[in-house]
């Protein structure tokens, strides 16, 4: 990935207009900024600008499930029908689009990978020995949404890590299970959100009572959450039971209700996709048993878009450091020789020194033009160059969540780069 | 990506049987080494093995698309029908896969992306000032191939590079694809099958009288071709023609005939798609006219499987150094304390110089088990730790490709893999 870019080249424009078709705030300023093109309902392609966030988040994420020691694949997207048959899945799940070729011969578009997973494994697994493995794969997942309006946070077709983690025993999982959350919680720190986001308690689908997802406070959400802000944690509206209250220790009186995203998710599986599959080992003592099974789930489009929703302001995009698509936004302001010079200068040093940065050399664009677009992009720091900075002696540089910039030299400029 | 890995904490094992299914030599050792996985005639889930290898190949075509200019993006698989009724595809491409959802809308599911490209590019281009621009994009492609027996070298689903060119001028677009015969030289020299491949001239399909493909010599091959040694060409038996001989300057007694896999592949589109998607420029002199397009495709996983097919010996893969999952195969023989001190000692030495080494660590295998997988897995180095190798005060280092190896100390080991 070039880690310096001026925008003249870039083949994306900012757009003024408000996109008529869209009625969410992530996918507004995604396509209003050109990190995004609509296809259709539900799908987007990821233009430069939006893939260099997507490939910071995706990075994030696989060195946090690498550190907890999951092994990464891709599977793929076709996928047998038989396996979804097996799981009583290929008729049973609303979302699960169909492919049929012109031989007659049908297939799964992959909405989730369990069906595949499992087959994978039972190549590989005998004994108790072969145990615990967790894989995870960042890839494409595909669902039937019938309307879908939420931009990036509800798609079609999506960026998903998805893990699978295999175990022998309760208590081996149980254990896998508490460090994943842990894990989770430093991928949300890492991506910026962590502040805002909640480890919760919710309702466990048809294969288990509960499961926990992370949910991401803000107004655009599809759920409501409950939050206990002394332990950190929430519970969703779908559970929210005196069992429930109990279990946390906290009481209707201590929680604050929210709207909120859910960027994460992990689950219990138990035996639920081993059984059918009959993946099983062999215990010390030789009994065959099935392997016990857990899943994990972050959708990498999906925490983009909680990211625009949660932090934007009414100026556009503000992205945190570790995910933005550049550091710095450097901005030349004029057409004057010795300001086209030093902003030269400066985009030459900042490249040098491997800060990212996105220069803004086009020559045809008013200042007003160039801060409204900063302000729209969101690169976490913004740099002007202009013929009042050189008088100055030095470059305006302003952090895209500060009202004020301050002149400094460009020995300055690295040190709060650094 | 984990640049160590303990082969005993590796979820797959080699095998010994040949797959039942699988009639191609480069299906048959990808899955015994575990590198791949077949989900069905044509589809494959990648392991880790597997997985690393291709994303060194899609690193290597990464860098070199950047320095050619190209600009990377990801465009979705879910494509809209009208955009292909547009170009006249929906019905006449066999390949299409169609997808209808439960309210009975029809999609495409992309095989490939000048029906998506174009759009996008409609929404940023006005003016000959806005050209040339390349955009690419690595994503995996769907493509009903109804019978699939070439393993990984043509699938239903697979990871392909495809770039796309955009240019105001026929001479502007004939310098880029002059240009790009030159980068796709690059990229096959860098994944180790420079010397066996051949820019070569072809046939254009309904668009273009001729093409150019780039075609890996190797007896698996699909393709028939004819190669001047001399000029380091070849041309494609369907347009073995006088018209071309005279083109190219040379004759049939200069060629010799051998069997290929085209690996890549650049095509001058001219108008084609863009006329349809009404995608047009004002020139200097105010005039409309239509974009000219070049596109360039690799197959990521083909070239992988092409590199099984033609450098493979009958004891397994020889990964070229570039794109091989690992540098170093380090074998540890025997269980005696001295020879496990001794390993991990030499693991943690390879590992802390980064440089990438896949440990043997297993206990209960044999020597000659471990020779054979290691010659299987393919990887370029084999380091080997045993009583005899301590010995002599060292370790035993052989290439993939050599038959006898040499006993070296650490800081030779370390140097020779510098």
């Amino acid at each position: 990935m070039n880690t310096s870019v001026r925008q003249s080249e870039l083949f994306t424009k900012t757009k003024k207009e408000t996109p008529t078709d869209e009625v969410s705030k992530n996918a507004e300023l995604l396509i209003r900024g050109g990190f995004v093109h609509k296809e259709m309902a539900g799908v987007y392609s990821y233009l430069p600008l939006g893939l260099k966030v997507l490939r910071k988040i995706e990075n994030i994420v696989r060195e946090e499930m690498n550190k907890a020691g999951g092994q990464e694949i891709f599977m793929s997207a076709l996928q047998p029908k038989e396996n979804w048959e097996k799981t009583g899945r290929w008729n049973d799940l609303d979302v699960l689009y169909k492919v049929t070729d012109s031989a007659g011969r049908e297939m799964a578009l992959g909405p989730t990978h369990e069906e595949i997973v499992v087959p994978i494994l039972k190549n590989y697994v005998t004994s108790y020995k072969d145990l615990p493995k967790a894989l995870y794969q960042i890839q494409d997942k595909f669902r039937m949404e019938l309307r879908s309006k939420s931009g990036i946070l509800r798609g079609r077709e999506f960026m998903m890590k998805d893990m699978y983690s295999f175990h022998s025993t309760t208590e081996d999982f149980e254990k896998f299970y508490e460090q994943m959350k842990g894990v989770y919680k430093n991928v949300f720190e890492r991506a910026g959100i962590g502040h805002i986001t909640y480890l919760t308690f919710a309702s466990g689908g048809t294969f288990s009572k509960y499961s926990h997802e992370f949910q991401t406070i803000t107004p655009a959400g599809e759920d409501t959450v409950y939050v206990d802000e002394e332990q950190g944690i929430a519970i969703n509206k779908e559970v929210l039971n005196d069992e429930v209250l109990g279990q946390l220790g906290t009481t209707r009186d201590k929680l604050s209700e929210h709207r909120a995203i859910e960027v994460g998710n992990i689950f219990d599986l138990k035996t639920k996709y081993s059984a059918p599959f009959d993946l099983t080992f062999t215990d010390e003592k030789g009994g065959k048993l099935p392997v016990l099974m857990g899943c994990y789930g972050i959708g990498i489009g999906r925490l983009m878009g909680t990211v625009v929703e949660a932090l934007a302001d009414d100026k556009g995009i503000i992205w945190p450091e570790a995910i933005a698509p550049f550091r710095v936004h450097l901005l030349m302001l004029g057409k004057e020789a010795d300001v086209a010079a030093e902003a030269e200068k400066v985009y030459s040093t900042l490249s040098r020194a491997s800060v990212e940065v996105l220069f803004d050399d086009r020559a045809d664009v008013s200042a007003g033009e160039k801060f409204s677009d900063s302000d729209l992009l969101g690169i976490p720091y913004r740099a002007v160059v202009s013929a009042r900075s050189i008088k100055e002696n030095g470059i305006e540089l302003k952090k895209r969540t500060e009202e004020k910039g301050k002149i400094v030299s460009i020995d300055e400029l690295l040190t709060c780069l650094k």
